[in-house]
């Protein structure tokens, strides 16, 4: 077989630096001969056309499988490889990655928070207010777990109220204090499908995190999809986030949570956030710690 | 509506330049009664695992839904935008993107055409000989196409051969002269169903391309995918790229060709081959055109 | 050495499945130390931090080095690798980089070519009309170069006018015809230093475009900056591409073409223009190729 | 002004649906035209050599101003903009970056840790063994850091011994006990530049590790760059990561631990690691929270 190959082989046939392979074998004549094949300037291509996949993810991402929110490449570091390295293509607001939402991320009426011109705070090369900047050195607080559904999950498209809240900090046994971090359990995963749609909160409800001073929400359910209220289709981004400036973590796990929390008869923990120290950014992922 | 918003807001609260929102509301006694909470260092993340996606694609990608060859994000310019712009990301060698073979793509035995050491042709940064320099002025000569199963395609798994190779050259009424290009219809789209294997070319296929000193191949099939040969199991790569250092076009759109060179029975035409004028890659995305 | 490496290590400590390494240390008792350390909530960070990189490049890029216009990361395809490829990441209206710019590029008060409202034409998941689409089939026509410097370059900041053309057009001997390709040579390399800025065309010059009706537009200028005309800013793009529909081709490479055409005293030639067939996209990088 | 862009616009000159503008220019007799230009076959690119920057970075990265290890593409979501979002782009193991390297980033004859073939700990599309999956639930554990040059910095190129750590230890009044983690300052940033070449852990330095068992090390400083040990060019990689399995914090920042160390007088705290949940990465970016 190697005798076939190496038969068969043009290595060494125009050098040992040759970096032309058989293009060599294209010479004058080769030329002529094709541009008399060349009569009407009809074209036809030979490549498939290419759809480009929108890197979009989240509520209003187009239809068909998600994209991810996180692609690796593996690097080649040599043969054999010093090191294993990668490049990982990131999409922060991705609903599928447990991220930390900058106050800048939603504008209102041209304006960001605490009211700086849009155009002012984000530039086509950045961000230069409101950004996750503000997280750079870590978030360290108490943090009290409400559970909506004990055991269960919240109806679909489930309206969560002030009183729902109120209900639900009874069973912790713990009153949320100016500066705490609302964690929430709704039972819900991120989810597009029409016939299970998303319950979320109400003005109502960032009504009571504006009373009770909460400091940053976590949950695992957050805007209803699709909305519940037209006249404010995203409570918690359009108010919490952009009106109260309270940061949000976005698409949170607390199943575990809610389980140890069970189990300890405790619903309050030392919550720490500390995602990449990334300046300059409209959210970035994080993995929030709740330490017992 | 907007008097409860407005109400609700904490633009202000902290000064105009504020960049922390209700992160402010964390103060000393707040961060004592969070740490009183950590007794015992149990610790509970918040965080969904992140399971990346390769961006590998091909034959040899994991089983799932294909990578996409190309991922567009729409840029923010400004509001109103000042132009219209993306980023890329690409993935060359990707089976659902047309594109042209660097002779360095494929290594036999730790070396690369013409017999370069693979270490010294590719480091971790870059390539350094036989990449897509070679390409960078553009290819322009005759293309020849051979129609493997005219109105039809070849059978599953089929393992094309210097025969069959003579009698489709027979039925074009053209001879491949050294230099020209060969491009192959097999009739078929690339698959990854096992019930449906690619046919490919066989050592003796590209036995016949070294005779006739064909230039570039371009085709709709290249090598059978799995392997009809398990000495070589990727001819038309292992020994047409690698060592006749004969480009390949992979993964070319053939159909719309073939139906134009019946309408005009005519099988020769002038192929222009002009991708991207990208030095130092392995592959680069290409849009052939033959010109009648 | 390899007895004291060998002595140091810990394979087989945790048993031939481990993955957590020392982290097998920490224990109860060492949480426990550690728990007793925090006592006031002080918080240090330990990572530097990140200020990212901007991709935006071009005229408007921030100061600084520029982006480069494709990135490339080498991939890892096994020990030994199987075949050698790479990621790239491509932002094509880079001005280092030659590319063609598709009719949306450009909006003009809200709308695009041909009068089509902006939010119907783009998306955030991608471009619905007036994208690259259109030249997915690849463009063949005349080009004729105008050398608007021969042997010399454009004065800094020089505004081209259509006697310029006219004067260029008698001095290359040919008429340019309705669909012809314009290639303009001004003897300038993309420049940002306000010492050098870029001369470019004037309302003047697109105007004569619009007159002798040509297709597309290829330069090594295009658009003076900073700018030479406060009204319009803009014209090549504003008027020539958004109004006109004549897509441009920027940051064309046309030293090696003067020279051909001055040696061959001929200024027209063959143009064929065929980029990745990417549908979709703003803007594509593309190898233009002059035939003689 | 807008009379003149009005007069010279082509909106409509094609209908209302039109997306080829110019193009539509381009008749059978301008292609005629055209192809009576080719003559010779002699062909010109008009487009730029586009030379790809390595995404690499780090103590090998070539020459050059380093690749930033984040970069940043501000994402378009229609006009106004629905909601400010990113992609980044990112490579774990820049030195500019503090992060967390896997036990699998590093091998060792061809094996990962604990003794793994590297080929089956780590594929094309991944990695199976070692990876970051190990620290997704985060690290809690004591910290202590020992600083080596108080305020000031090492040596250039000096190489930090087990004595060395003694006699910082000896200074910080702590011991490090069993599942500690080890934090160093060195009073370094990252350079490549030769002049001033970095300080870093000698085998001696590791076996300290060893010996004490150190759960994780992070620091200003790590293996010297150039090596100061020919036989073992990376003692902290190849044997404190790769045989001991020790968890790297490569770049981390400690300028201001160091302060409020020495203000409290305290150099111990609770050390709290919780990178993005990322599996199956070999690094990944953190925020160290050193916790008072």
């Amino acid at each position: 077989m190697t005798d076939t190959v190496d038969r068969l082989g043009n290595w060494g046939r125009w050098g040992p630096d040759d970096e032309r392979g058989t293009l060599n074998l294209i010479t004058d004549e080769t030329c002529a001969r094709a541009l008399a094949e060349a009569r009407t300037g009809r074209c036809v291509s030979l490549a498939k056309p290419i759809e480009p996949a929108s890197m979009m993810g989240g509520p209003f991402a187009p239809p068909g499988p998600p994209s991810p929110p996180v692609q690796q490449a593996m690097l080649y570091t040599g043969t054999p490889p010093m090191g294993l390295a990668e490049v990982l293509v990131v999409t922060p607001h991705n609903p599928g990655l447990t991220h930390l939402d900058a106050l800048v991320h939603i504008p209102v009426d041209g304006h960001v928070y605490p009211g700086r011109p849009l155009a002012e705070a984000v530039t086509p090369t950045g961000v230069r207010h409101g950004s996750t900047t503000a997280f750079a050195d870590g978030v360290l607080t108490r943090g009290v777990l409400l559970d909506l559904a004990p055991g269960d999950r919240l109806p679909p498209a489930y309206p969560v109220t002030g009183a729902d809240l109120d209900a639900a900090e009874q069973r912790s046994g713990h009153r949320l204090e100016p500066g705490d971090a609302l964690v929430v359990r709704g039972g819900w995963n991120f989810s597009r499908d029409p016939a299970n749609p998303m319950p979320g909160m109400t003005v109502d409800a960032v009504a009571w995190m504006r009373q009770r001073d909460i400091s940053v929400y976590a949950g695992d359910i957050g805007d209803a999809h699709p909305s519940v209220d037209p006249q404010v289709p995203l409570p918690l981004h359009m108010i919490g986030l952009a009106r109260l400036g309270m940061p949000l973590i976005d698409g949170a796990e607390v199943e575990e949570l809610a389980e140890v929390c069970a189990e300890l008869g405790r619903y309050a923990f030392l919550l720490s956030i500390a995602p990449p120290r990334l300046r300059g950014a409209t959210g970035v992922p994080v993995n929030p710690q709740a330490i017992f």
